[in-house]
């Protein structure tokens, strides 16, 4: 394909995109495939001669469109939002375009050093404390991970190795392996499934906390663990506090927890990888408050910020704490500028080392949404979180099950699980809305998250009146 | 931004990429900025009103541009290729304009489904032995992982667990962190700074292997230090071979390591970044010799087979060695079919949990080139590496410093180091080509990676020219 016929297949991409979006509310959400469907339809192997365009094209709607779970759909309300925008995908076409790679500063200047300033700005909208920012010359900064498990599990290596060097410090007979042995860390008993993965991976201990009647951790929870595990002769080294937990959007007390860490020299990582995005709008923002005394902070612009994945943004305190943990440098990798203090190296923020140019989707997203676009979209979507919430009050069969402080609402029916597994099932089954279950101590829970970005008043209250049917034929049928 | 205006400027973006890679000769490969230089180019903060996208557009061209090394340029010989392709350009678009992510089965059967036969696909371009495919109802199969260094951790981490539960079952009184403590890993003294990361990143010890005086590890030397550390009481449990090694492209001889790492119940990954594109040519295939012993390999499509960043290609033969060691699964990424055999949830595979549709520019790029055009873009780089590895020795001032197989020709003036690195210094201070060092042994290596997707004789006849003439001013200096 030369670049003539790129231009001309690139526009007619552009506009099968189009397209796409215009259709989004006649597609059912959720793909009605079963496992293996995919297989029989294509090929068994690669074709020796080259095909065209047009046909590749045309597969992918014949193929691949009956089996996509529609993520923009307005009737999907599973999982969190991965919104995406206009934007960002303008911006991922541009860096996809000049596909240069950034794993070290002289890679490509530019990306590292756009990721660093949109690291800045993003920190700034958030009001982060300006310890996290790296500025001109300070010693902390921002990278965008591909995902929020990467940056907990970055910032539990971090913590591992900085913990190490202190105990052998102190007892130089101790092996890195004794120390390893006693290494405890802990998150929230709500906290998401990556932070015990993280802890796997990192072959430490992980313990859960666990959470009070309103799903979160409070100090006295995280006090009452680390006495005993101190008594056991175990090290503390690391605590994951959830801003906005995966289950139920519950917030640990980090104005509690945040103190005792800092006076245990336990290294506390705050990962909001949903709410992250709500902090930007000022009567959100003490959701946040605590985050002085942490020593990381992740969220995910991809989830709800308007960019789309792979972007999530992790900041540290201290960036050496990162590098020093992860720092390997043969010659091939290095550049006459990086020993400067200027210059950031970003392969030693991180799991990979080849990263793409990820910063210039949030430069996109920022400068035309405006600080004020992205505060008025995450308003809408909370706002119609307690449009449904409302819904749910006034039926006297459901009930809610967590406080709804952002876009989710995790409600039952008063009833067994059982019959709550049956609602998500037929539910989903009827493909009209999407919804994933949670579970809330013993309770089997719906969470209904707001996620798409062009949903409105109309797709909330349909999907509302669906459930509610749904429900009665159920119940009718008990 | 509404749907008409993203159809006019994405249109626009086309255009642009298309004049990018029109005007690409052109402009200087590597940037002439310092370190710092774009911070004082852009505010400080994010605006609080929407701005327009000309003005974006306008400062991408003016701020970013001076600041990007060109990957794409038929001048750029520096690391790896990372080349990329029109048809995979398109299908990035394609997956971001639906932006949906497979983290599951569920979250996009499509996504799932389309990566597992495209990994069968490539394999067979390889003639992988047919227990790394997962066909119908094999028990190996393939995934996407965004870099070499994920596919290398992964696999370290699944070898970790599974020696672990085997020496625990044999030994019920020793705790993980006694096993962890013995366990050693292995890999050449030339093999990529990841490995060394990903054994620090799992907590193990890891011993590089020396290479011969082809750089190569041969069996001896593995057979060596095997020896002195069981002797030693350690525990060896996975050694990295590399096809392809980053300084000069050796290539380790699986055919003598595979039976000893097999005898020895050592996991072989065989780790071909860059190498692994060649084997899908007959003539190259025999370097892949061996891998019926491995227990997983890896290679990048995205450095060599015409596929954008990130795609980096893992197949294992025994997929529950993967998910038995990452397997954490909380309700709200369960669904109804994930215990199907025919089911593949690839959170479970890697580290990230979020990831974008992947398997779509393998999709696009496999058809629209055919397995010949392929073949072809390989055959042409090969070949304009031997071109410039004949004008090297034509040049008794030179000599090439390590047998070249594929697209990489390692040279120096026979010369001291410090006179090899002010050659290399005049080269990237003229910015007309780009160029990376390496060390081999103690000697101070040039490396020469034919690159780019339009490279041409004209360019590695321009290169050679112009290196010649440098070394010629720098010979006249002394």
């Amino acid at each position: 394909m030369d670049i003539t016929e790129f231009q001309k297949r690139g526009k007619e991409m552009v506009d099968y995109i189009a397209d796409y979006f215009k259709q989004l509310e006649k597609r059912p959400v959720y793909p009605d495939v079963e496992p293996g469907y995919l297989r029989p339809l294509i090929p068994d192997s690669a074709p020796q001669e080259p095909e065209n365009f047009e046909d590749v094209l045309k597969d992918f709607e014949r193929i691949i469109m009956p089996g996509v779970t529609h993520w923009h759909s307005p009737y999907f309300f599973a999982y969190f939002p991965t919104v995406g925008s206009f934007p960002a995908l303008l911006a991922d076409i541009l860096s996809g375009g000049i596909g240069c790679l950034s794993f070290s500063w002289a890679a490509s200047p530019a990306c590292t050093e756009l990721e660093t300033v949109m690291l800045d700005w993003l920190g700034k909208m958030l009001n982060l404390p300006e310890e996290f920012l790296a500025g001109r010359d300070g010693e902390g900064g921002g990278v965008i991970q591909g995902s929020a498990s990467e940056a907990t599990l970055v910032t539990l290596l971090a913590a591992r190795t900085k913990m190490i060097r202190r105990v052998q410090s102190e007892n130089p007979e101790l092996t890195e392996a004794d120390v390893m042995s006693r290494l405890v860390a802990y998150a929230s008993d709500q906290a998401h499934s990556s932070v015990e993965k993280a802890g796997s991976i990192g072959g430490v201990k992980i313990k859960t906390i666990p959470s009070n009647d309103k799903f979160a951790v409070c100090g006295s929870a995280l006090k009452k663990v680390l006495h005993e595990d101190r008594a056991a002769g175990l090290i503390p080294f690391f605590f994951c506090a959830t801003l906005g937990t995966t289950p139920c959007c519950s917030f640990d007390r980090l104005l509690e927890l945040g103190p005792i860490c800092n006076k245990e020299n336990i290294w506390m990582h705050v990962d909001a990888a949903y709410a992250g995005s709500a902090f930007i709008c000022p009567e959100f923002r003490y959701l946040l408050n605590g985050v002085e005394f942490a020593d990381s902070f992740n969220f995910n612009p991809h989830k709800w910020l308007l960019i789309n994945a792979e972007c999530s943004a992790l900041w540290v305190k201290k960036r050496s704490d990162l590098t020093s943990a992860f720092k390997v440098d043969p010659l091939y990798l290095q550049h006459c500028h990086q020993e400067s203090g200027l210059v950031t190296d970003y392969r030693h923020w991180q799991i990979p080392l080849t990263r793409r140019f990820r910063s210039l989707k949030m430069w996109f997203v920022f400068r035309m949404y405006g600080i004020k676009g992205l505060q008025e979209h995450i308003r809408k979507h909370v706002k119609l979180s307690h449009e449904f919430e409302n819904l749910v009050h006034q039926d006297e069969r459901f009930e809610i099950c967590a406080e709804v402080t952002l876009g989710l609402v995790c409600f039952r029916l008063k009833a067994s699980n059982q019959l709550n597994e049956a609602l998500l099932k037929s539910i989903n089954e009827a493909r009209k809305i999407h919804l994933v279950p949670c579970h809330l101590r013993e309770k089997f829970v719906l969470r209904f998250a707001i996620c798409s970005r062009t949903v409105e008043s109309v797709h909330v209250q349909f999907a509302w009146k669906h459930i509610s049917k749904l429900a009665t034929d159920l119940l009718k049928e008990c």
